[in-house]
């Protein structure tokens, strides 16, 4: 099983990452065959590449994340609750979601799902 | 797809049922084959009749709950934060937690998943 503090710790290091805009430490807390569904429905992007790929794009846009609430750590899960803050086009605009990561024993990520959709979308 | 303000209405109804105490109302939410993990990890409750008879038994504890945070609406799921409230043995409780519930074309929420863990556990 992974260990729950390493777990915590990944997540604080994914909201780091995006204030440092680097899409590398963000790929870094991923496993090498992990897969990445944001949101629920789209299409996954599988393995460490395809997800530095997709963050590097999603950081185009200057996201910023601030959780909302503690971690939830339950079996091999860390879950928890942000807020996703971007501007551009004239305005600040918020997203409210919700991310499961799933870790493996090295305590790396295998699997993120990232729960939002247009009712979550603030200012757009 | 399920209706994603009924999606939103069942997290309510969930709420209320558990402040009424009802474990009926709960499992009036369900789907007749739907599943129940919680937490992650512990052994799934089967079809509407074990879910009804888990809730009746979880409700024995007088726990009351407290959305946390808004409802994310993804696809076919919600997902929420909220806490549980407890008040027994000298204390007031609270443990984290954020469920998923995946809903079918009849609005009924056909798999529950909670996530929460000792880490999420205070006054304990």
């Amino acid at each position: 099983m992974p260990d729950p503090e390493k777990m915590v710790a990944a997540v604080h290091a994914y909201v780091s990452a995006f204030e440092a805009g680097s899409a590398d430490a963000v790929a870094a807390l991923y496993a090498e065959d992990a897969t990445v569904e944001d949101p629920i429905g789209a299409p996954i992007h599988r393995g460490r590449d395809a997800v530095r790929a997709f963050y590097a794009e999603s950081m185009t846009t200057g996201a910023r994340l601030a959780l909302e609430g503690p971690v939830r750590i339950s079996g091999d899960y860390a879950v928890f609750p942000f807020s996703v803050h971007l501007d551009y086009g004239g305005g600040a605009k918020r997203i409210d979601v919700i991310d499961t990561f799933r870790f493996n024993d090295a305590d790396e990520v295998v699997e993120m799902r990232a729960f939002w959709g247009p009712s979550n979308m603030h200012g757009f």
